[in-house]
């Protein structure tokens, strides 16, 4: 396993890595890039999920002093799966599955903390969406405990389109927001189950919100207005394991 | 509030800040400090809670310029409070009053996660001991999103002595431990309560676990052998919550 991640300067190197099959965790590029290469490099990045940030060049500067000629991929320490692969593998092998997505959780040490329950709980895989997130990169996986090394982690294009396939397969999409109409202890978590946790500030999207089966709350009780992201995780997390396991 | 922590320089100025009732948060020493006023200073700190660590001078040094003979306090941002005061005070209130206490945890970011789940779940209080511990600085504060602006923290010189209070008081000892004799949900949270976690590393110590009424088990279903400990504080806090609250 790769602990830093790998780069790669250059768009034909990348371009060669994506036709390789390399799993890269995201590309930046330079913002006013237009180059014949840059071209055959979006089109070799198009039905991916690799998330592309255009940047000023001083930023690609301040990484490398290597001739980056504009795009710079950063290699995933990890391989990336799909949930459409998973749910048919996990059910062919008997399984409940128990998914968590993190909509928009931005916080690597958050993401860490989370992937570290999930390790702990027996959750099947995140899912995390390829834009506006966080990614598997070393500080995850140091804060994870190693959970990112064995926990599968789904990169989606689309949450949205993700969200109705799992419902489609017959999973239970409990929210967790704010607005919940219930405690969490109230919802049913013993089928094949899939929590959202939203991001740290503006929680579960709205778009995703109004797909969900349930829409569940932790009581509070002072007078700050959530909860840490990863201790909520873990406080959902668990009452499925009871309603799973413990109570059974 | 101080968000800073603010330092005081030299053994006379020191003294003078304790006997003028001032919360101080830690001192450093210089290793070989021997001076007539270092005695008065050791005397002046008899019977009081603030941890002292002896240092070489060269880290005095680099912590301030100025003339500090061998002597830098750090004045707290809190005023802590004490578990003696503060249980006749709930009591006397008709609170059923439930308290977390954290054997030895270290890092201030768990203790500023764990100060933010307890205001947000209405724990009466945080114990913390004097010595190999976290303290209340500007990350915890900054870390529990301004819950240990509001929520009490006692500092205790021995926690073994609060417990025995405690037990003493009606309270029933809780401890999390990976050697508990059950599953967390199956101990009873509703009377007056005190949960403990243990280090990040080596978990409640053993002296405190003898004390307790309680061994109790967050159940692990991967291959990490523990949770995150803001995470497992979470979860045994809701559990208690639910039990208190949501169940009523």
């Amino acid at each position: 396993m790769i602990e830093k991640n790998e780069m790669i300067f250059g768009a034909r190197a990348v371009i060669e890595a994506i036709q390789a099959g390399k799993e890269i965790d995201k590309i930046l590029v330079k913002k006013d890039i237009q180059s014949e290469l840059s071209r055959e490099l979006f089109a070799a990045l198009k039905n991916t999920a690799v998330p592309v940030q255009r940047v000023p060049v001083e930023r690609l500067n301040r990484i490398t002093r290597k001739n980056h000629q504009g795009v710079i991929a950063f290699i995933s320490p990890i391989v990336y799966q799909r949930t459409e692969d998973l749910v048919p593998f996990l059910f062919e092998q008997g399984k409940n599955p128990f998914f968590l997505m993190l909509d928009g959780v931005t916080d690597v040490r958050n993401f860490g903390a989370i992937a570290r329950t999930c390790e702990c709980a027996g959750v099947d895989a995140v899912i995390i969406p390829s834009k506006n997130s966080v990614s598997v990169n070393a500080d995850a996986i140091k804060t994870s405990a190693g959970a990112l090394h064995t926990l599968p982690v789904c990169r989606e294009n689309s949450l949205t389109s993700t969200i109705k396939f799992l419902k489609e397969s017959g999973f239970q999409i409990i929210a967790a927001t704010e607005k919940g109409d219930y405690d969490y202890t109230k919802a049913n978590y013993q089928n094949p189950v899939c929590i959202i946790m939203g991001a740290e500030d503006t929680g579960v999207s709205y778009d995703n919100l109004a797909l969900c089966d349930e829409w569940v709350k932790i009581p509070l009780y002072g007078k700050i207005e959530s909860l840490n992201v990863s201790v909520a995780a873990g406080v959902l997390i668990y009452e499925a394991v009871k309603q799973r396991h413990i109570e059974a």
